[in-house]
């Protein structure tokens, strides 16, 4: 069967997360019936990253598996058609080779997590940002950032049920970066990794937060990450600020 | 009764416009019943511009007269408190003059409509652009709309509902830009005036669109607008890609 991989975007408000469930919204469930609608009969996708409810993305990468070969500009075409009105597209699709699985190929995810700062409730944003009234020294939060880039053991920026084997992880990025935004100031964190524990960009971000808060030193972050232990976090910020934005192969099959 | 200068920031789909309605939700109506909930009894507040359904709103400019000696800060809180979950917001207030109105004080609108232009359908700027999957000349756009700057007659640009005494009106600036969005390449119409006729700038975005598309030459913008003919003008985009961006005062009360 010919397999294709799918680049895809999606809003998260809808759904309680990336996988298939039995009695919940998911994006997965979404994919799978729209292609249900082209080949009838069952089908599983797989996707780089599992992402919880409510998370967004701008470039998850999943593939399938098809009986005919489509071209992917007219396979691509169709599921958004039938996608309508989830806000969930196809933005980009290829034909790979059947060894290749948008999961286990993956060799670099990338995560972007905006907050926005204002007082008054975000009207377009709604639901795309984690918004705080109170500023934030991006500065200290850079500062405190750079002790949790490198090889480390990360036990306690790790959710309870993490099911990975290991808590050590390569973190290769965590750039803290202010821009105006469309309704206000924004602090955009860009995180990215070979793979990630689970929770762990929330953790980081919600970390981060009560530095830029002031409530935390900088090196408050170090010796968080030093204590290998979950009791040490800060608080999970939520997660309807967070974007899955790209997945990295060795051959970017899009190109 | 003192009176109050609101900025208003809304996001135009679940409403059908600002002027209140009967039996229809509108922002207009949203708000009086928010001024309700702090002082009972029936409100009426008048805009500086009518927005049509689904058009936004950054800048938005209203003023209420309340009995009550209100602090500016407390009263936005207050009444963003009773908007939720409405996507309206309240981002300033101020205490202004008896004689200040919202609408006949003001002396310049601004305006900013937004085109994405991608194949997949938007999701999390749905509703909030007006979305076009072929591309369009910026430049050949910008040479039409230096045509439409200056005083001139804008029948053609003009709905037949429009109760406007007059069609002459100064246009101040009609800038295109080419940006790139969080979905995509945008262009983005910057459009500003003292004051505007009913369904101008949709008139001018759709018209400028044929332009950009390469189906009008920028020439054919400028026998257009000598026509002074409503037949003569180009397809009336849709509204949820506009935003009454900002109103000027020649005092600004929120400064």
């Amino acid at each position: 069967m010919p397999r294709f991989a799918l680049k895809v975007e999606y809003h998260g408000k809808p759904f309680a997360g990336w996988q298939r469930q039995k009695d919940q919204p998911s994006v997965q469930g979404a994919i799978e019936a729209a292609l249900a609608r082209l080949e009838p009969g069952e089908h599983t996708i797989a996707a780089a990253g599992r992402t919880d409810t409510g998370v967004h993305a701008l470039g998850q990468v999943a593939h399938c598996d098809l009986a005919k070969d489509w071209d992917p500009f007219r396979l691509s075409e169709a599921l958004n058609y039938h996608l309508k009105p989830d806000p969930v597209a196809i933005v980009d699709c290829a034909r790979v080779d059947d060894g290749w699985h948008a999961r286990f190929s993956a060799v670099e995810r990338q995560y972007l997590f905006r907050i926005l700062i204002r007082r008054a409730p975000a009207t377009h944003d709604a639901g795309q940002v984690w918004q705080l009234s109170h500023d934030l020294d991006a500065n200290a939060m850079q500062e405190a950032a750079s002790h949790l880039v490198g090889n480390h053991d990360f036990t306690t920026f790790r959710s309870s049920i993490c099911q990975a084997a290991s808590p050590v992880k390569t973190l290769d990025e965590l750039r803290v970066e202010r821009v105006q935004g469309f309704s206000g100031p924004e602090i955009h964190f860009h995180v990215r990794a070979r793979s990630f524990l689970h929770n762990q960009v929330r953790s980081f971000v919600g970390t981060l937060e009560r530095v830029g808060a002031g409530a935390w030193d900088p090196a408050d972050v170090k010796a968080a990450l030093d204590a290998r232990d979950r009791a040490a976090c800060g608080p999970v910020c939520p997660g309807h600020g967070l974007y899955l934005a790209r997945v990295g192969y060795p051959d970017d099959p899009f190109a």
